[in-house]
C-alpha cells in the first residue's frame, strides 16, 4: 500500500453493471490508488447505483450516465470499458483526442490492424464502420507479464479475455524457449457460466447450466485466432493450434489445459516448473505450483492470480499445462486494474486479491 | 417389453448401497426380464433395505446379506458386483463354480491376465492374493457395443467403467478403420463427482467440490492402460496415449473430448459422422448428432445412452470427438445391464432409459 | 401396464418446449395410454421437433405447430396446455366446443370465478377480455388427491402448479380434520430455478442464483390466494396464512415445510402420520415417511411422487409437516398426466415414475 | 488502516485447517492489527503450512503444531479456537491462566452454567469431565452488536455461530422492544454445506447435496436452546420457538426466514425497518435494506456483513424479517475477528471485507 499516490487517479466505468463493471467496481473500492468518478451505462443511464445494486455500496452513490466522452473525461483521468465487441471502438477515439487513457476489456483493440480484427470478427465488423486502424497499431495488448516496458506509458490498452488469458500464461514460456513443437497444440479450456456475460440467455439459465458439462464453438471460435496471434509472435514462428471451450456448472473460474509435444524428451516436470518459476518470480499475479500438485479453479476464486502447474508423460513425451484462473478478475477486470497500476507506476497488483477466501 | 421371459431370471446385487448398487436396483425396478433375489453388503448387512433406503423401495424388502457365495448361488442365476478393485476376485471363482453368472464393475477381469492388471492395480495386487489368471483370460470386456458374440454366453463379464467407455465409444470407429494417427490423441475428460463413489472423502464434499474444477490423476491415471489396452487391440498397433481426468461440480455425468491427428486430412466431418452412424447403427444405447450439434451430459443424464458428436478442423486436420455419458448408468450400472440383457438374449437396451427428463 | 387401453388416447401437447412440455412429452413417451399427436408453440412453429430438441427423441418426428383449436381438435381427444396466464383462457372456449378435453397447466382455471382470478392476476386480466365464467365454475381443481369424483368425468381441469401442491398436500389433512388452528400457518417454500420457466430471465442465469438463497415474494405471491381458496374449502372457515417462497440454486425440487398450532397438544408425530398414512393410502403418488425421517427433494427428483413427513413440538404444540416434491412432475406435467390418467379410467400411477435415480 | 497499532497482536489460530480455520488466516492475513503467530492442530501436527495448503501461503510458513498451552502462551497474545464441542474447554483454562485471551467457536462458552451447556450437549458432557463453571458465567457471549460493553475487556469470549448469529440479530430488535407475541415464533434457516464443516461425512458429499434440499434436526436441534436463551434475555419473557435447519446445494451462505405476530397490527415494514435502521446504525456489520428489497445469501457472500429486510403482512399481522449472512465469517470466523477487534480497542470492522464480489 506504499505506492498509493497522494491523491487517487479518478476512473470512469462505463458498462458498470455487467460483470465486468461490477468487479471493476468492487476492487477500486479497496484500492489505494484509484476512485470511481463516472459510471457510464446505456440500459441503467439515469438511476442511482444504490438502487440498482444494493449488496455493492460505493464510497459515493453516483448516478449512472450515458458514456458521453465529453462528460467522461470531465470526470475521469482513466476509463475502463467493458462493453460488447464493436461497441468500444465508438468511443475510444474521442476519448483519446480528450486525453483519457483507455483499458478496454473488448476485443477490439486486440489484433494489431483493423483487417486482422475484422477477420474474426466479421459481424461487428459489418455492424460498425471502424476507421481507427492506426489505434489498432498502437494499443497495447494488456496481459501484464508479457506485455512489455511498452504498457507503462500506454494510452489504449486492449486487454485479454478470460481463455486467451489462461492459455498464454501456460504456453508463452513453452513457445518462447522453443520447447515444444509448433503443431498439434490442444488447448481444452472450462469456464464458468458468468462469462457469458450478465444478459439474459437461455443456455445460461441454472436450469440449463446447471448439473451439465458441454463443449461449445468447437472448432474456430473467436479466441483461437488471438492465442494464436500472440502465441505465433512469442515463438516465431506460425502456430495453429486446437482450441475447446466447456461450460461448467459453476459461477467463475477457468481452467485451461493445455497439451503440447516436447522437443527435446529428455526434459523433466521439475525442469519446466522450474522454469515457469523463473519467468514469472517477478510477477506476483501468477503462482507455479509444485510438481504434482494440480491447481483448482476454486484455489483463484475472487483473486487475481494465475496458478499454473506442469506435468510431463516420458510415454509419449507430452508435456501438459494447467492454467487455472477467475474468469472475471485475471481474466477481466482484475487484468484492467493490474494494466492500470502499471500505466500509474504502482506495483502491478496494487489492490488486487491474490488469495481466496476457501472453501 | 415383448423380449421378457415369462417367469424373471434372478439376480444378486453385491454393493447395494453404493452408487453403482443403487442405479442397479432402480434399473432392475423397471426390468421385465430380472428381479433382485440377493443383496448383498458388508456394511449393512443384516439391516432391511427400506430403513437404509426410504426413498428407493423395492418390490421385496429384503435384509442385506454379507456377499456368501453359498447364499448367493442359492438365490440368484446372475450377480452384479459393485465392490473395490481387488475384493470382487475374492468372490468371483465361488460364485461361477456355483454356475453363478457374473458381471463384474470392478477392474479386476478387464485385463487378460493377473500380470497385466497387476502393473495397474500394483497396491491391490499386493493386498490380494490372486490366482485366478484363467478367469482374467477368459473373461469378456464389457463394452457392448465393441463385445462381439463372445458376450451372449459369457459367465464372466468384466464391465468397464465410466472413462473408458466414453472415450473407446468415441476412439474405436477412427482407430479400427485406420483413420487416426497412434501418436498424440489427446482424451480430456471430465466427470461429475458421483464418479468418485459414496464413501465419504474430503475433496468430494459440497464445500470442497463445488463451485470448482480441477485436474486429477494427471499422467498415469489407472483408466490410461485400460483405454490403451483396448484401444491398441481396435488398431493393431500399440497406442499410447495422453489421458487428463476432471473433477467437475456436479452429481452425474461424464465427457470425453478426445483429440487426434487425421492420416487424411480431406476427411470432413460430415464423412465421419456417417461413418459413426453406420458404426453405431445397431446399437441404440449410442447415439450420433449431427454435425455442429454439440452433446450436454445433461442430454444423458440418467439415462443409458451416450451422445457422440464429431467436428474436423481442416486447418489442423484435428478430428475433436466428444462423447458424453451419464457416469453411473452407461458408464457403470446400466452397462452391466446392457450386458445382462444380452447374456440372457435380450434386447440390448431391455429396461433401460435411453431419454432424459430434462432439464 | 395392465391398464392400458388396446388403442392409445391422442394427446396434443401446446407449449411443447417449455420445461412443462418437455416433461410431459417424456412421461407420454413412456406412457401404454397415450400417444402425442400434436405438438402447438408459437416461438417454434414450423420447426421439426428433431431439430428443437435433439435429446429428446419423440416417436413420430411432428413439426410444431401453431395452436390452432381446429387443427388440435383434429389431431387430438385431449389438450394439455402449458401456456402463460391468460393465454389458456384464449384457447380453452374452442377447444371444449370441439370436444377436445383439456387439462390447464396455468392459474387461468384454478379458480372457481372470473372475479376471483382476476383478483389474484390482475395483470393478466386487464390483458385479456376473459367471460368465461361458466368454465371457471364448472372446471375441477387437478389436485388428484383431494378433487373427488368429479374428476373422472372432467372436461376441462385447472392442475395446481408446484408451491400449491406441496403445500397443500401437507395441510389438508390437518385442515379436513379440524387439528390445527386456523390462524398462524406459515409456509416456507424452497423451489429449484426450473420453477421459474424456460424464457431467458436475468434473476434465473446460473451466475445469478447458483451459490445463493434467496426469498422472493415475500408477502402477497400469488399462489397464497389459491393456497387459501382450498384450504378454506377443507376446513369450513376462512383461512389467511403466510407463504413465502424461496429460490434456491438447484434445477429441480421443491420443499414446502409448514407450520401450525395443533389445536390438542396431546397429539403426537406417531398419531398425526398414522391419519397422514391413511389419508393417503390409496394414493400412491403420495408417500408418507417414518417418524424422525426427513424427505430430500432428491428423493422425488424426477419422480411424480410427494414424499410428507410429520414432527411434532411437543415444548411449543407446534406440528412441522415437510412436504417434498419434483416441481415440474407432481408440481407441473406430472400431475397433468395424473389427470390424464383418472379422466380416461386408468391407474392414477399409470405410466408415471415413483422412484428416483439417487443420487 | 489508521486503527492499526504500530506492533500487530500475536494471534494463535486452533484448528487451523478446519473451515473456521481457513477463515481466520485469510482474515488476518489482510488485518493492519493481527499477526498469525502460531498454528494449533492434531490432525496435521508437524507439517508446513505451505504443503498442506498450497492456495493460502501465509507471510510465515509456519509448522502446525500440537496446541499445548505453554507453547501457545509462548508464541501469543490471543487465541481462536476452532475445535469441536467440548474440546475447547480442556484448553481454555490453562490458556487464560497463562494469560491468554481467548475467543473460542464452540459452543463450550456460550451459556451462562455447565448446567445449561450439559443439558443441551449431553452426548459431550459425558465426554469431557468438565469443572469451569465459573469460566461459563465469566464469558460474554460474542454477538458483537448486542454485546454491550463487556466484551472489550472480556478475557474469554464464547462467539456464536452462525444460526443464533442469523436468528438473534433479526429477531433482537423485535423482541426488546416487545413488539411480538412470545408465543409463535417460527425460524426456518437455510445454511450452505460447508456449515457441516470440513471433516469427510457422506451427506455432505457433492453427489448426496448437490441438487436436493432437506430439512434436518426438525425439533430439537441444539441451536434452538441457544436461541431462546438469548431471546429470552432480551425481551424478559420466556420464550419457547420453532427452528428448523435446512441443508442448501451451495457452498456458504445462511438465511434465517423468521416470523413472528404483531402485537400492534397498526405497525408497517417502514416502520420496523426504521427500528432496526436505527437499532443497528453503529454497526457497520449489519446492513438493513429498503422496504421491498430482501436478500440473497449471495449479496453477503464471502464478507463478514449480515443483511436483513423486513416485511408486514397486514392481512395476518406477521411480522417476517429475512436475516442473510456468509456462514463461515459472520456466522463464524469474521465474527471471532469482530470480537478480536473489540477486545483490542480497534473499530469492530477493522480487517473485514464488508461489500462481496459479485456474483
Amino acid at each position: 500500500m506504499a505506492g498509493a499516490s497522494p491523491s487517487p487517479q479518478r476512473v470512469a466505468v462505463i458498462g458498470a453493471s455487467g460483470y465486468g463493471g461490477l468487479q471493476i467496481l468492487r476492487l477500486l473500492q479497496d484500492h489505494p490508488g484509484f476512485e470511481v468518478s463516472f459510471l457510464g451505462g446505456e440500459r441503467s443511464a439515469g438511476r442511482r447505483w444504490s438502487e440498482l445494486t444494493p449488496f455493492l455500496p460505493l464510497a459515493k452513490d453516483l448516478v449512472v450516465q450515458s458514456p458521453d466522452p465529453e462528460a467522461i473525461a470531465a470526470a475521469a483521468d482513466f476509463a475502463v470499458l467493458s462493453l460488447p465487441n464493436g461497441v468500444a471502438s465508438s468511443l475510444v477515439p474521442a476519448l483519446l483526442a480528450k486525453g483519457v487513457r483507455v483499458v478496454d476489456l473488448s476485443a477490439d483493440y486486440r489484433f494489431p490492424s483493423l483487417a486482422q480484427w475484422a477477420a474474426t470478427y466479421s459481424t461487428e465488423a459489418r455492424q460498425q464502420n471502424r476507421n481507427d486502424d492506426a489505434l489498432c497499431a498502437e494499443a497495447t495488448y494488456g496481459l501484464v507479464e508479457w506485455a512489455g516496458d511498452q504498457l507503462a506509458g500506454a494510452r489504449l490498452v486492449g486487454a485479454p479475455g478470460c481463455f486467451p488469458t489462461a492459455s498464454l500464461l501456460a504456453l508463452m514460456p513453452l513457445l518462447q524457449q522453443g520447447l515444444i513443437e509448433g503443431e498439434g497444440i490442444v488447448i481444452d479450456a472450462k469456464t464458468g457460466a458468468s462469462g457469458g456475460g450478465r444478459a439474459a440467455k437461455e443456455h445460461l439459465l441454472l436450469a440449463e447450466a446447471a448439473e451439465g458439462v458441454a463443449p461449445y464453438g468447437v472448432v474456430g471460435h473467436r479466441h483461437t485466432a488471438e492465442i494464436e496471434l500472440l502465441a505465433s509472435r512469442a515463438s516465431g514462428r506460425s502456430i495453429q493450434l486446437q482450441f475447446t471451450p466447456h461450460l461448467m456448472p459453476m459461477v467463475r473460474g477457468l481452467l485451461a489445459t493445455v497439451y503440447g509435444r516436447l522437443r527435446d524428451p529428455g526434459l523433466t516436470a521439475e525442469d519446466l516448473t522450474t522454469l515457469f518459476q523463473v519467468t514469472y518470480r517477478d510477477h506476483p499475479c501468477v503462482g507455479v505450483l509444485p510438481v504434482g500438485t494440480y491447481p483448482s479453479t476454486k484455489w483463484v476464486r475472487q483473486t487475481n492470480r494465475a496458478l499454473i502447474s506442469v506435468a510431463v508423460d516420458k510415454r509419449t513425451s507430452q508435456v501438459v499445462v494447467m492454467s487455472a484462473i477467475d474468469n472475471l478478475l485475471k481474466g477481466q477486470a482484475g487484468q484492467a486494474v493490474q494494466c492500470l497500476n502499471v500505466m500509474t507506476g504502482q506495483p502491478q497488483e496494487t489492490g488486487l486479491p491474490l488469495v481466496p477466501f476457501y472453501p
